[in-house]
């Protein structure tokens, strides 16, 4: 038996008491029995997103929340600005394209967070730009964006909203959605809900919901003005992924037994402890300037495919973390500490790199990543 | 304690087995033990298809692959033939519409069965018509459709293709996708495969394929090709359900172990069963002429709204079967058997019926529906 340790930033680990739940007896998505479960996780989805918009429930996975976004929030000759500075950003400039919606490409070197400035300046030179386009979180790099800054810039421009990706962030780090006026904040089942992937939450302010008004582009399982008429009744207006649901309120009343503050600090203390541990081990941050929360990327050791460590973790120790992909794929090993993950999680990833590293020879000394680690996890009040 | 008793037809109940296999330790969708899940799945699905094509598995509700359908095979300027009669037909409509395709709706009477005929004078007298849309199965009103026959029609004709919303359907009945010469079949995961709603299926002819090169209108999330091509590697465009797909994997496993025959015999057999019983109870069948091998409609008794009777059944006995929709709301009762059913499970919604009635002042003879349906599923060789 070789045991299986799923350390990546997303899905992340199940909790058990989340894959119970989700394992009990059906419910019908029609009856009164679901309208309580929908009502109760749809309370908690609101105070995870820090705002007071309904958040809605969606089937399906990030993506389609993001494609979500843009049709109901574009219409025919708006133009889109699109931080491009990873897989993810990528993923909003290949939707805009799908849907005919005209956009700027923001370009940021994968590993670098966007200069709020740059958006300003883009903003600034083409009038018709109707939505800036972000990440929270690239988790393809391991960077956090700015997108406070970015909110700020467009609370000013009547025309343009913002629409942050939060998938690998929201109820992670510190997202307020009214109070740092995001116009579209979005997540994922699979990450710091701590679910299994397969539904999408989205919420809107109030100027992007009026834009949903004047939004031309073809939708309809992703129309979000339907889908918050039938949420405002306690049901969806398809069918919804109902263990998921029942798993959500599961997983929210973990969320708030933690309460955020503590939620937002164990993550920055595992992210710091992980940094700690890989500038030990040698090897050097990728995103330095604006490491993630969630995930932290390194660049592998010099002369070795990083592909082939991540599979040597995964074959000899049962540990699965991630590599790079496109065009750091081979480079750099990216390193979660994203939901359900707490101190001996962060000392598996670093113990059995340390281990892999010295089998591939890589020069390295055994136990130095870990005891960078264990200062950072061992400082501060026990934990509650 | 009220035990529950769910009975509906989807979600239908998920057996202890898919459960407990759902619940297992998630798995990562880009990683080797994943592609081994899903090929299994992939290749159950086209054994559960009858077809040599690829069955792709998508992250949503049935709903999103009827979309995936019209967007990935209809072109600007093409118009669509919609059958409709009933919720389920409605929404191919309004699907069209949406996507501003041009439709002609084939109105049929709820309750009733589209005559082929009807199909081939509308296909006759509209060159312009470039494609089918039918349930195989209304399940709003108790409906089998013959979609068999509108293959046949479309066959001969190089620029129509027939799609068959099969999500009430597959796997409970024989629908020979291959064999029957259906372009696009699909079916979710609540119904006959036993599972949680969240995941739909979704399988296309070479004709149909041929026509995605065509297709115009925008689509990202629901991009088939783009899934097929991912497919084929193992794995999906985009972030998979995965605990469904494991669960999908635990569901093909128990419907092999009964084999196809037998799975359409149960279904029709407890089929025959219900209506026995609903007619020895007084209540006329709602769809007479081609009444569903998943879920009987029936008329509810003379000056009583059913509705009531519904409710009476979950309030009172944890029962729950539903009633009509829309134009037949309060008019009809609808009983599944559809998925994970048995004997049992039928003779507790009639026994449940049985008493409601009585309990509510309808002259009823307590145990009169029971004993027909029980001679109905006494009769032939006891099951292996």
């Amino acid at each position: 038996m070789l045991k299986q340790y799923l350390l990546t930033p997303g899905p992340t680990p199940v909790p058990e008491r989340i894959m119970l739940a989700m394992a009990r007896p059906i419910v019908h998505h029609r009856m009164p029995a679901f309208t309580a479960i929908f009502n109760e996780a749809a309370e908690g989805l609101k105070w995870l997103f820090q705002t007071s918009q309904p958040v809605l429930q969606l089937a399906g996975s990030g993506t389609l929340a993001m494609e979500a976004a843009v049709v109901n929030t574009m219409k025919r000759g708006d133009k889109a600005l699109c931080v491009v500075g990873g897989k993810f950003g990528e993923r909003w400039r290949n939707i805009c394209k799908a849907f005919g919606i005209e956009f700027v490409e923001l370009t940021v070197e994968w590993g670098k967070a966007i200069d709020p400035q740059a958006v300003k300046a883009a903003l600034d030179a083409d009038s018709k730009i109707t939505a800036v386009f972000s990440q929270a979180n690239e988790s393809s790099t391991g960077v956090r964006h700015p997108v406070e800054e970015i909110a700020k810039l467009t609370a000013s421009r009547d025309g343009v909203i913002n629409v942050v990706d939060g998938v690998s962030a929201v109820g992670a780090f510190d997202l307020p959605m009214d109070r740092a006026g995001f116009d579209i904040l979005i997540t994922g089942s699979q990450k710091a809900l701590m679910l299994p992937p397969g539904q999408a939450y989205i919420a809107l302010s109030d100027k992007a919901w009026k834009r949903t008004e004047s939004a031309d582009l073809p939708r309809f399982y992703g129309d979000l003005k339907r889908e918050r008429k039938a949420q405002s009744g306690g049901e969806t207006a398809w069918t919804p992924a109902v263990s998921l649901t029942v798993g959500l309120v599961e997983a929210l009343r973990m969320l708030k037994e933690e309460g955020l503050e503590q939620i937002f600090a164990r993550h920055d203390k595992l992210a710091r402890a992980t940094r700690a541990s890989m500038e030990a081990l040698g090897c050097k941050l990728f995103a330095p300037g604006a490491p993630s929360p969630t995930v932290t990327s390194v660049w592998g050791p010099e002369g070795i495919d990083t592909g082939k460590i991540v599979k040597h973790l995964r074959d000899k120790y049962g540990v699965s973390i991630t590599g790079g992909q496109d065009a750091v794929k081979g480079k750099i090993l990216r390193v979660a500490h994203l939901g359900y993950f707490g101190t001996f999680d962060i000392l598996t990833s670093v113990t059995a790199l340390e281990m892999s590293l010295a089998d591939l020879g890589v020069p390295v000394k055994l136990g130095a990543g870990t005891a960078a680690a264990q200062a950072v996890l061992a400082a501060g009040p026990p934990s509650k």
